[in-house]
């Protein structure tokens, strides 16, 4: 109780105190910036940021954006491959990156005298990157085990991709972002190269620095080594096909004698934020933390795991940072003993129950807290405001928007977080999947 | 019983007859040609076919290919809009054209004198097609109009729909040909031109003639007007994403008032035909034609309509002249009062018992007869000869192909069947779905 409270005294302050921080700035050349001053300790955060993700890759070409992520630590003409990161390791610092749907980025985390070469690095293999045949197989090969590692001896995550597949009718979100295993064995050199002349560029890009800098050193140094770089002429609008009207509900049921602990679990299409209009994602947050944002005391917990006892976990998860509409998930795993049917039906019951009954108003304040908490607890990692701020940035968000977020999440009413229900829980906008070592009853 | 008799005496020769009567030619410019001789009626069936359909379509422009179909019938330099049916229907021909996966079709039905006239008018608008914003804002509407009435006002055909966008994990099967609506509406005429350009030459289409001719007046005709057309440079392979591992069983349940006979129905991934490789293909053919052929004395009509007395109705279809693999379905109509769960269940037994106790051989030769019977009557009808050619050869296979299907057909043998049924009948290379007006109990 004292943690919470302590919290809330910082949260009067931490909003005003975190957005003055932040500034921004846009390179002629169309390259966007954001710098996150933090003086606590001697270390930057360096990021690029670019537009381009899984689901902006062509169809048959699944996994291209990921793979390019791994091929872009291969050579430039001014480094061979692998310099860079051991640039960055002999530094002391550490680098890596990822991809999602949206984006793919590239960070360092060195101490901060080292930015400017972090960034003549970074501009250096924006525009001149350098493949042959065979890093390209090479690499291929590294993502292919990746795949083996995280996906296909993993039966939740193949759970997780056959749902996705059915959860999307158009739209690329069913594709997964590390790619179908056999489209990921026919990535070229050429679809690679393709790739990255088409989207790497400064005005796809977005420089996100964060910690012991000053906005004019950050500005100096971008206008340095990304100011010399021409915008690309070729950079395409991020048309991607959606939705049309889901009209029947889907489900999927997964045998994998693997599986140890079967599971229910169900995702339903979802809104995303858009700029200027974060409210009903925001209203989603706060729907999936009430449903399922603590593992004791969520509605789905207590009436899962504490009141009918049919199951060991009941949870639910929602992230509203995408471009297109995304997915709402509820997973319930049951007791031992308590067949997925059971488990479904009474998850079924506790959902009908709630869209009728609403939201205690005590609960949604604690709920609210909770959120705001989280949200302050990642604000001190500078790291994790990099993050925020470059996701955002990178699905089309403003800094604005990352700034209004949380009081859109504070503003939001019990009204609005039914409406959201109303608006989400909908069988036919929904996938249902159960997993098991057996095939079970439906 | 005489006719059966009969047919069996006409099907000794008609094969090698047939074979006889087609020939085939390519232009230097790489246009196929196909000419079916039939000199019963002084009539002739002209069509050209393009290797380009609904599966071709770029992410987000559904529909596209058939757009176009019907904006072929404007104007070009020579021809007003509409001009070129008119011209037809003044001849006291008739014209049409259709839209598939595969391909894209347009033919004429007219007196034998006609066919000059015929291929002045396809080889003009193969590559003079001229449409004004105006005539695109008026198809669209048609389209839009068509879509309306074959599909958002009947409840099987957005069934249909759903059901292959669960089937398709990735391949563009999974789109409906006509399109999805909100992508129809966002048609433009930019779109449709750069489609028409990229896809309609000679070297991507396929001459199909057929009735009152010889071929060396088609190829004459043939060259006078489409041997002047230089071949495209544009022309591009038909790369298309294929399936990942299908690893879990789909299902979907879809309620709408407005269904007055529920049914179940499933689709199972089913390979196709291929050059030199027909044999699965022709398997599966006559496995569909075991199960679902007759409505009165095939597998599931007898077990699910007369000994079990569960359903009204039980078919099976199948058809392989595809590109990519395509689908079998099973369609069961209950009796008034069966539920479809347990017209499901019984399904579910007709299927496990015909996996265990295989076909019984009297049966599959009178089914052999069956098929070859149909076949021999559609050869019979010269339009029939020339659609059959010319989807064949739209998805890649030859007229070798077609005249080896046949003995193909006939040279499967039970254990081929079942092999097929084997391999087919697979849970989780399928979808099964519900239709119903109120939501019925799984």
């Amino acid at each position: 109780m004292r943690a919470l409270g302590l919290l809330a005294a910082t949260i009067a302050c931490a909003g005003p105190l975190m957005a003055a921080e932040v500034s921004t700035f846009t390179l002629p050349n169309g390259m966007q910036a954001v710098v996150i001053e933090d003086h606590r300790a001697p270390v930057v955060v360096n990021m690029v940021w670019y537009r381009i993700g899984a689901a902006d890759e062509a169809p048959g070409q699944s996994g291209v954006a990921h793979f390019l992520e791994h091929l872009m630590f291969q050579g430039t003409k001014n480094l061979a491959p692998g310099e860079f990161s051991a640039t960055v390791e002999a530094t002391g610092g550490s680098d890596n990156a990822f991809t999602s749907y949206d984006y793919t980025a590239y960070f360092q985390r060195v101490a901060a005298g080292e930015l400017d070469l972090m960034m003549q690095m970074e501009a250096d293999r924006m525009v001149g990157l350098k493949l042959t045949e065979e890093d390209v197989a090479t690499e291929r090969d590294v993502i292919i085990q990746e795949r083996a590692q995280r996906t296909d001896s993993e039966p939740s995550a193949l759970l997780g991709e056959q749902m996705d597949a059915a959860l999307f009718m158009n739209h690329p979100f069913g594709r997964p972002v590390i790619g179908w295993k056999h489209e990921m064995e026919s990535l070229t050199r050429e679809t690679a190269v393709d790739f990255y002349k088409a989207n790497y560029a400064p005005n796809n890009a977005i420089l996100v620095v964060a910690g012991d800098v000053t906005p004019d050193e950050v500005k100096a140094l971008a206008e340095k080594h990304f100011g010399a770089l021409p915008a690309s002429a070729v950079i395409a609008a991020r048309l991607r096909p959606s939705e049309p009207p889901q009209l029947a509900a889907r489900r999927l049921a997964m045998v994998d004698e693997r599986v140890s602990e079967p599971y229910v679990t169900r995702s339903y299409l979802a809104a995303e934020r858009n700029p200027g209009d974060q409210e009903q994602s925001a209203a989603l947050v706060l729907l999936a933390e009430l449903l399922g944002g603590s593992p004791t005391t969520s509605v789905l917990a207590r009436a899962l795991q504490f009141d009918a006892q049919v199951a060991v976990y009941a949870g639910a998860g929602y992230d509203g940072t995408s471009i297109d509409p995304t997915s709402l998930q509820i997973t319930v795993v049951p007791l031992p003993g308590v067949t997925l049917k059971a488990a479904e039906t009474a998850l079924d019951e506790v959902l009908a129950k709630f869209l009728t009954e609403g939201v205690d108003e005590a609960e949604f304040a604690r709920i609210k807290r909770q959120v705001r908490a989280a949200d302050i607890y990642a604000a001190d990692s500078t790291q994790g405001l990099a993050q925020k701020y470059g996701a955002a940035l990178s699905v089309g968000l403003t800094v604005a928007d990352v700034q209004e977020w949380p009081a859109i999440l504070a503003a939001v009413t019990t009204q609005e977080v039914m409406a959201a229900a109303r608006a989400v829980l909908v069988p036919e906008q929904s996938v249902t999947g159960w997993l098991s070592a057996q095939e079970e009853a439906r």
